[in-house]
């Protein structure tokens, strides 16, 4: 008698080769880019820059030209190696480059490298295979800011700004800074497009600089536990109605060592915002608001005497103007520079001339322009990034300033994010779209030829890759398109009943679906599909890219519109035979732990487990910045306050709802989920919470995946 | 034919007024002190105080006598109301006395009755029916202290400290108080039995009062977030090893106003405790302990000049020395004291005269001296309470001085809680054991007889009560026996296997299981019992009330030898049937949450689930007084710090545990969980954790049912 089991071994070991393999399972270490196997997993890429119109491959050690300055591939054509540049500069180990991954090419007539170690700017001749410049940079330096124009480096050490000039020597700036007195760093905690605080000007001859006196702040008790004891450290946090710093612009002039400050008046309660110079350096710009963030003015400033020289234009909006581009001179008029505004609804460009004359709107549409992304000099010509083709879509066009035309750079699907040449003859343009991976192409700006440099293939082959498809539903209003993305467990199947986990964000100027690789699918979401889970995100109206009136309906009521939005998610979800409405999570951060908490205390009989990460609870705790701007102040819109308020919502948890923190989160601070904790002890209810000691407003590295493990466990636990 | 539901439902109604009533279940607000219905089923009481040797009833708007000086009942014999008191002191509304609870009766020989309200000190003599002395009180006065002999009232206001004389002067004993010098509180964190700041002399002619200089000590960052912003609240805490704070010891004189200190030397890294004064109002004394805690020496001071007139006693120890009573004078010979001590491993009683020699032992044997309650004066003899008849008891004696001979004043079973007439003859003792709810005896302490005034009926009648007993096991030591109380679940089947929680303290100090009503059984056991969960309670070696050797076996490694004890629980529980091994959970606050946490982290395949309340997590951050005490400081057994701290078991955490802490715990401060949090992080574990924000070490009122509501939930969800 035949040995049954012997005789399935032995039909396995043949049949095995002849099936198919089995699909590998992705773990959060795959998908997330905390994790130690992510970049493995990322698809190829192509790290380039410019050496005027030629594309430069960066690799980590040796720099290979890919084009010529006509567009012809030559690749790879052999620049120069990491180790010659160090050998030349005679850099030790300690102290030499260790990637070329950030060089820089400067000029596209000479063979010249910028590179930085920690202690040394240098620029590098491959012809002459010799350091041509090099200077010291400060131990402790932070907020550098190079001008390769001067070769003078701006940076901040122990609150002061100083400048370090080509030939090595070190200048303070300013001496009386502080944690009350920051010079040299971004200011209006970062909103208005702010992200520094030093402007050289074109040829590096002045320092535009912020100087913000917050010492009429209140301070946020942060508390740092890695000392024994915890020791306190305090962050200047303007609250929502409370007083807020003031912040003005001075101008150094590195040959004088003198500074002079723009004489704007009183900067009580004003936001000094989109700092420009003007080519000749005789001349700032700055886009000025007052508080109440319902007027912007382009106001020009002499440069050598600080005095005020006039207002170029002003616009107004009864809710609020959000001026986030600075304005940019044409480069072969002197006299003209672009206004972006979204003052028609949609965020479009203006051409100006430097007496305040509005030439023409230079882009039209029910589109927005996302991106000024240079100019083709030459053909005297905007190039440009827009949603024209779909809201979800980022594509490339250049547009003719004498007559509008517009020329398409791409092929109208994906989005696109494109690096201009010295000329803006080229552009290198990085895409993806729901079926690309990623491609790169070199695309002639003039005509929108292109070649393909990249196309990356599916790091995902071989894995089990769950469906993943967008849509768009009707929002509450009955008529705006919202786009949503939808991700089914993997081994999927029809007919049976799936948890469904809805991930939401849900504020102003982020939006989660775009035609991208996988409609812009979080690796979070791939990790849930393999779970049995089914994954959807729709952005509500209030989210961006989608012009003034469906950012702003949600105008001092932020949440409102927004769940109305969700929850026409949920009907489109009810809809589906294989969505479990029993068993409906919500999972959201920040902005998006606000629609999570707020989603599960105003319908406690939609959704039944929830995770809301680092949430706004009561905009009476946000900043003054962004808070104001949406909500107004408490003062002036208290009944908004109050309804969106989830202290008073936190009676009504029923089902499970995980709020988790960074413990130093400087952004949406801990009061936020400590007093909703306090709320709920107050009314007999029951969140869960969870703590990153020693995080801030988002987990990185390792805390990363550790945060995901645990809100899948939580739907693993009170959902599956 | 016959509907047979119709049937069914007229024999059900024939049959309920036959049948039992269901037994009640009992909610969280019934069983624990933070429920809103938890007074009204505590069993009755009689509130007593002594006029003499008068034994008082206090009721709200009434007292009534309810024995004579020679301990005969005459109860009840009304004495005066509420109402007539109020009358005559012509006290409004406002300022009424609101309850006659807290009266008390200065004179046996007067009908006077001492009564305060926020305003004012009153003394009412109900013969008279008139206020015969009043003494204004001061808004914002805290740590009252009231000499009734001189009625004098020391307090503390903006940090000074104060004292108001009898004819309503206020004498400000300091000025220069603050935060960082802290006069007439508490010093030394509570520790060696200190819970107050001012020691009036017998007569209420001089005030001793503690001065503490914690300038020098390092602020934990608390913060209060019931600000906006959140408001830094800082607490000086001293950590094992850290610098510590500076005591000293005043003596103010209101005839003079003047205060001198007593001359003890450099107060450096010293502990100046259990302050007595003697007789004659001439010295002051006090035992003194080095920081290192291992001896005691007993000082008199000369309480005019501060003077150190020298030492009386000194005790040494290896592991530490814990003096936790001042020294007391006999009332019938002001050249003796009773000093207690225990040096020959249980805490006894030690006849001492001023010159410090040592006369002879008053009490000994293998059991502890809980308490000096008094003095029978006439017969010389002093009253005590001791664990003589079972470790787990308290048990009255009268003993005599002269012989030390002992008469037992009550029946030898339980816990009694005595208050002892001016004179001593009588004594009102309240106790109960397992098998009595409660009774109050009046006890003639020459003689041991009693009369009984009150038998508590059970308030728990008609509810449903699991089965409570009480046992012993052997501990690791193989020799020691330890006291458990185990709750079965209600509706007990003893085939079935049942979730188990073992709740543990385990600390020094404290014990769990003591033989009062259902073994000191606390609510929350009760709750889970009708919820199905066997219950178990074990007092580890460590705790407390079983001499020094038990106690002292956990010194300098805090958690082993008391784990090892607890694992001898686990074992006998896996000896009974009903007991599910697999389904073990463990929980603990304070001390218990270090054991809780320890447990899970070191025993991860023993417990599958913890609840660990307001944990130290590593020694290092606990404070100066307490911690060095048992674990001596980080720099001398840093092997013992570093193997005790939970920091680097983090990593073993298997099963679910849940730490929960007081936001603003001032004792075990929040970096413990903090620091365990990311400790967990860094390793890859996952523990839970919640915080009440604005709470301290425990929780109290709705936050304590909360609380409950919650570990019950936690265990619910993962061990039922």
């Amino acid at each position: 008698m035949i040995n049954k089991s012997f005789l399935t071994a032995v039909l396995l070991l043949i049949a095995l080769p002849f099936m198919a393999q089995p699909k590998k399972t992705f773990t959060l270490d795959d998908l997330l880019s905390g994790g130690s196997n992510f970049w493995n997993l990322q698809p190829k890429n192509l790290h380039t820059t410019w050496w005027g119109d030629v594309l430069v491959e960066l690799d980590v050690d040796e720099c290979r030209q890919i084009s010529d300055a006509k567009g012809r591939s030559v690749y790879p054509k052999f620049l120069f190696t990491l180790d010659e540049l160090n050998a030349a500069a005679g850099l030790d180990d300690k102290n030499k480059v260790r990637s070329l991954y950030y060089a820089s090419f400067p000029d596209g007539e000479r063979k010249e490298v910028f590179v930085r170690t920690s202690r040394e700017n240098l620029i590098y001749d491959w012809g002459e295979k010799k350091v041509v410049w090099r200077q010291p940079r400060v131990a402790g330096a932070t907020h550098a800011d190079l001008s390769l124009a001067s070769r003078c480096e701006a940076y901040v050490r122990d609150w002061n700004l100083y400048v370090m000039t080509a030939d090595g020597a070190e200048l303070a700036v300013t001496t009386d800074g502080s944690r009350e007195l920051v010079y040299g760093q971004s200011v209006h905690r970062d909103e208005f497009g702010i992200r520094k605080g030093t402007f050289w000007s074109p040829k590096g001859n002045l320092l535009a600089f912020y100087r913000m006196d917050q010492s009429m702040v209140t301070d946020y008790p942060q508390v740092d536990i890695s000392d024994r004891p915890a020791r306190y450290a305090p962050d200047k946090y303007p609250m929502a109605g409370m007083t807020s710093h003031k912040v003005t612009v001075g101008i150094f002039n590195p040959a004088t060592k003198q500074t002079v400050y723009l004489k704007a008046g009183d900067p009580t309660d004003r936001y000094f915002t989109n700092i420009a110079w003007s080519p000749d350096e005789r001349t700032v710009y700055m886009i000025e608001l007052p508080r109440s963030q319902d007027k912007a003015e382009l106001v020009a400033y002499d440069a050598a005497t600080g005095d005020r020289k006039g207002v170029l234009y002003t616009e107004t909006n009864p809710k609020y103007v959000h001026p986030q581009h600075p304005i940019v001179f044409l480069p072969w008029d002197d006299t003209k520079f672009i206004y972006q505004s979204e003052r028609d609804g949609y965020n479009h460009l203006y051409l100006f001339d430097t007496t305040g004359k509005e030439l023409r709107q230079l882009t039209q549409g029910e589109f927005v322009v996302l991106d000024l992304v240079g100019f083709n000099t030459k053909k005297k010509a905007l190039i440009v990034s827009t949603t024209e083709a779909s809201p979800i879509q980022a594509n490339l066009y250049a547009v003719s300033v004498a007559n509008g035309k517009r020329t398409p750079l791409d092929g109208g699907t994906g989005c696109h994010t494109p690096s201009l040449s010295a000329s803006g003859a080229f552009v290198r343009d990085l895409w993806s779209s729901p079926d690309v991976v990623r491609k790169i192409d070199l695309t002639a700006t003039a005509t929108g030829k292109s070649v393909n440099l990249l196309t990356a293939a599916d790091p995902w082959a071989g894995y089990d890759v769950p469906e993943i498809t967008g849509g768009t539903i009707k929002a509450a209003d009955g008529t705006t398109d919202l786009y949503y993305r939808l991700v089914k467990p993997t081994n999927f199947d029809p007919n049976k009943k799936y948890p469904t986990v809805v991930y939401v964000y849900g504020g102003p100027g982020i939006r989660n679906v775009e035609a991208t690789r996988n409609f812009m699918a979080r690796g979070w979401e791939i990790y849930m599909a393999q779970r049995g889970y089914v994954v959807f995100v729709v952005d509500n109206r209030g989210s961006s890219r989608r012009g003034f009136a469906f950012e702003s309906a949600t105008f001092r009521h932020l949440g409102d519109v927004e769940m109305q939005d969700q929850l026409k998610g949920v009907e489109f979800l009810k809809t589906l035979p294989y969505v479990d409405a029993d068993r409906l999570g919500v999972h959201g951060w920040s902005f998006g732990g606000f629609m999570t908490t707020n989603l599960m205390c105003s319908y406690p009989d939609v959704f039944k487990v929830g995770v809301a990460g680092g949430p706004v609870i009561d905009w009476k705790y946000y900043e003054v910045m962004y808070g104001e701007r949406y909500m107004d102040t408490p003062q002036e819109n208290p009944e908004g306050y109050a309804s969106t308020s989830l202290l008073g919502k936190a009676k009504n948890l029923k089902g499970r709802l995980q709020v988790i923190i960074g413990y130093n989160d400087p952004t949406c601070v801990p009061q936020h989920s400590l007093a909703f904790l306090r709320a709920c002890e107050d009314a007999g209810t029951q969140p869960d919470f969870f703590v990153y000691p020693g995080q801030g407003h988002n987990m990185y590295g390792k805390d990363m995946i550790h945060l995901h493990e645990r809100i899948t466990r939580y739907f693993d636990d009170y959902l599956k």
